[in-house]
């Protein structure tokens, strides 16, 4: 019986592997010889999955994307209001190692994407789908009375977006062995300001 | 008489070279060769003062530090507390185009130091000066009594810092001809969450 190839499997497989040379090498570093080489492919063998190291790149940051949303998805499971905003950004902060590695793939992605419309598009969709889950949180802490600053939530919810992205950029800058830099503090603090009371 | 060549000016011209190269080809399009040429340099010429484009891309991101932080010294001047505060936020966000030509400089020196501690270290003295300065304001307005808060200021610093280095990101990949994704707004938001009395 010949073998079957799982093509998904075998892209995530190079994913990881891309990953682990970006944390070794750096973007530059990670030419398609030394991801191929990581992830025990033939040299010419991951053209089929991705002709250029572009296109590989989009996918790991897509893949960033979508595993981030499957933990938010379980992390607020049955939650609502600040309790569901807090695990949001709980889950959203590079608070562990895993989360620090997200980082490194994410910050060369913003990199490239100055000057490609395209991957900066799909930085821009991603970060609409979250302040729009952001936005609702925060409806449903006006509903409950938990949120009552006369503050425009769009607008709170753009700011609390921002910090999440230079948050990416302060774990991945932040001393070898450091591994929050006072992130979740950040957090609570910021947290406590909006359910202050008027 | 010999030509007096001003070795400073001279350095400046090549950043301000290297920043349109880089708006107009990216960080990976910037050749050294590129750069000269757009400076008007001849091709090995720049090797005095930039052995490589990491020097200079380092040096740029040096001399985008010092000059908002000239801005900053002239829109903070005479003021304290919160008014001081605004001041020294809105000169950091990125809300006109010499300002997001800035961001797309302090990206990619971002992306770099993820694999180059020096260039990490630099970013994060940078981050310590400014906290320190954000700390500062805070104090003032807490004597003043307009911000009594129940947060510790530090942390409430590091989200703003982090907000900040975001909102570069932000204007970055915004799209062609949108200046400020709102950035004001969210500042402005934030701000009255601060100064809210409990």
């Amino acid at each position: 019986m010949p073998k079957i190839v799982d093509h998904d499997e075998r892209r995530l497989e190079l994913v990881d592997a891309t990953w682990r040379i970006i944390a070794r090498l750096g973007i530059e570093g990670a030419t398609m010889r030394e991801i191929a080489l990581e992830a025990g492919f033939a040299n010419g063998a991951l053209k089929p999955y991705f002709p250029t190291k572009d296109t590989l790149l989009t996918f790991a940051f897509g893949h960033v994307f979508n595993r981030t949303n499957e933990r938010i998805g379980e992390v607020t499971a049955g939650k609502t209001g600040i309790p569901a905003l807090r695990a949001f950004c709980v889950e959203v902060l590079p608070l562990d190692s895993e989360r620090v590695s997200e980082a490194r793939i994410v910050i060369p992605f913003w990199q490239k994407a100055i000057n490609d419309p395209e991957k900066a598009a799909i930085h821009r969709e991603s970060m609409e789908q979250w302040h729009a889950a952001i936005l609702e949180y925060l409806a449903q802490a006006r509903e409950y009375g938990t949120v009552s600053a006369a503050v425009d939530d769009a607008a709170v919810a753009g700011h609390l977006l921002n910090m999440l992205l230079g948050a990416q950029i302060a774990a991945a800058l932040a001393p070898e062995g450091q591994v929050d830099p006072g992130l979740s503090e950040q957090l609570e603090a910021f947290l406590t300001l909006l359910e202050a009371k008027n």
